[in-house]
């Protein structure tokens, strides 16, 4: 099975998707700072995925204390904790995920011996872990079984919701796979995702892993397959939505559901119950992650434009709820009225 | 001044706009196909610059063909028309500068020497380039024209509709330097406009080469900037316009058109008259060139997607007349209806 992370025996194992799909090549982990910055630059990225991540930060940390007791590593594990929710801004997954093995650690009396906590922070991480890939699997049957029999699915999908972003066949690629099982997929246009390239580098290395047959485009190629009449549905993930629907996501995607509604191409969010934010009203809420302007002007160290360029490069955008069809999750699909 | 093209004596010298803005190297041009070869391999782009340096590609040829009389020659003039005009398909302006020289030869006499047909020849291509400059100028002041006293507008534009894609001061971009001039210009979003860069490449070089303020960004960051109302125009060039106002222009433009529309920002094409195909009713029937694949798979040689990725890579696309709020030209702003 396609993941991202694998853990094993005090050692956290990421594939480094920055150098997908040239190499693959897996590192190990075994200390909190280092999970942290392989968050941060982008080791591992996916909203799901980071969640998991994160979480198996908390483990090793705990694993390593040297504490005797609950009462003596408690405020590390607190900072740990806090290490981690300033690693990305906008996925709420990983508030999520430290907030769930938070809870785990909740219950501990001081006197609590360390290898317990430890353990148990293990079980918890290792639970949530399943829980994505149980998740994103019926994410993938919900959304697959909204098609018709007899139907040949053309999808487009931007970024990288697969496998490589939760703990496995993904949110947007897991309905993607389902209908593929189903019979019912005719082709997947990839966006290719600029600045970061998640779409030409890692939805079309799991397209092509799933021998699903898929065209890379420029990003702004979408509309016209739209306006050709090529494309029936999109179908993307997000990094959080609001209580009103509202639903940030890789940058690109509110463009896509712009043109979408234009052409009138059904517009689907797949993501896990754990990405909406109730305790956020709507989409101006959800704070923005800026990065660095040298990934729209450089490619691998090399400049595109004359150096000097000022570039702004926000990772997300929030779409409104009134431009989205669907919010395919673990429980169903939620369409509007939301 | 800025310009993609220089001629003198038997000698055409062009700026190789695929090593911009890293390298400014000037290559020079002797003989008809290697010109027809810088046009294909976009040594030199951009609608009319192509149409301008075709011309000097008749007038190499002429000077060069050995021949006695026009009568002996005419046979491989029209050879080296035909052989222009394979070159690229889109840009109406190519073929609209092969039929002037045509047009200037046609009334030559069978014993005509050749010295005054390559004479008359070259008369018609200089008189071609200064028309341009003069039209792009034009197009700059009538684009600027429309800005109120006290407005200071955020343009964004696609592609390069510069100094660079014509004679020099550019369509898209002479409007942005008569605002500029006029001091009626806040800033300019440049979109870097995938696959080819012309964006980031070559408008970022011409902002800078110009010292007006801008700011690159990722195509699909275009919507972004217009949701959150930092945009007042978009203003991009043409290759080709229908006689309905449906637009061929660098793919792209068509997903900025349906986001502009959708909210309500000005979408605004600058073109010369040249630019107009009356004998093309609407944009279905404007041929649409297909480019490499590896123009998208690709960046300078390294792959970004896993090898063998399947990719679409127009290289324009048709912008529907009812998403356009005018066309700004040589004789003014023709908005609609049309």
């Amino acid at each position: 099975m396609l993941t991202p992370l694998r853990y094993a025996r005090g050692c956290l194992t990421l594939i480094d998707q920055r150098r997908l799909p040239a190499e693959e090549i897996w590192v190990d982990y075994t200390d909190l700072e280092a999970v942290a910055v392989s968050i941060e630059e982008m080791v591992v990225r996916g909203a799901p995925a980071i969640g998991c991540t994160a979480a198996f930060g908390l483990v090793l940390d705990a694993a390593q204390s040297g504490d005797e007791t609950w009462g003596a590593y408690r405020k590390r594990f607190e900072s740990a904790c806090d290490r981690l929710a300033r690693t990305r801004p906008t996925a709420v997954n990983l508030f999520f995920a430290i907030d769930a093995v938070k809870a785990c650690a909740a219950g501990f009396a001081n006197n609590e011996p360390m290898a317990n906590v430890a353990q148990r922070i293990e079980r918890c991480a290792q639970a949530l872990f399943e829980d994505d890939l149980a998740t994103c699997k019926s994410i993938g049957d919900h959304g697959a079984a909204m098609s018709k029999p007899g139907q040949r699915l053309r999808v487009l999908t931007h970024c990288n919701a697969g496998a490589l972003a939760t703990a496995g066949y993904g949110t947007a690629l897991g309905v993607i796979r389902s209908l593929a099982a189903m019979g019912r997929l005719e082709e997947v246009f990839v966006d290719e995702t600029r600045p970061w390239w998640q779409g030409a580098r890692l939805t079309a290395f799991e397209m092509r892993y799933e021998k699903i047959k898929h065209t890379l485009i420029a990003d702004s190629v979408a509309a016209v397959l739209m306006q050709k009449g090529l494309v029936d549905w999109v179908v993307v993930g997000a990094d959080r939505i609001a209580a009103n629907g509202d639903t940030a996501n890789k940058v690109g995607t509110y463009s896509l559901a712009v043109a979408a509604a234009h052409h009138g191409v059904k517009f689907f969010i797949a993501a896990p119950r754990s990405t909406f934010d109730l305790s956020i009203l709507n989409g101006s809420q959800i704070p923005i992650e800026l990065r660095a302007q040298t990934e729209v002007t450089h490619f691998k160290g090399q400049p595109i434009a004359p150096l000097g360029t000022e570039a702004y490069n926000p990772s997300f955008d929030v779409t409104p709820a009134k431009l989205i069809s669907g919010f395919i999750t673990e429980r169903g699909v939620v369409q509007p009225p939301f």
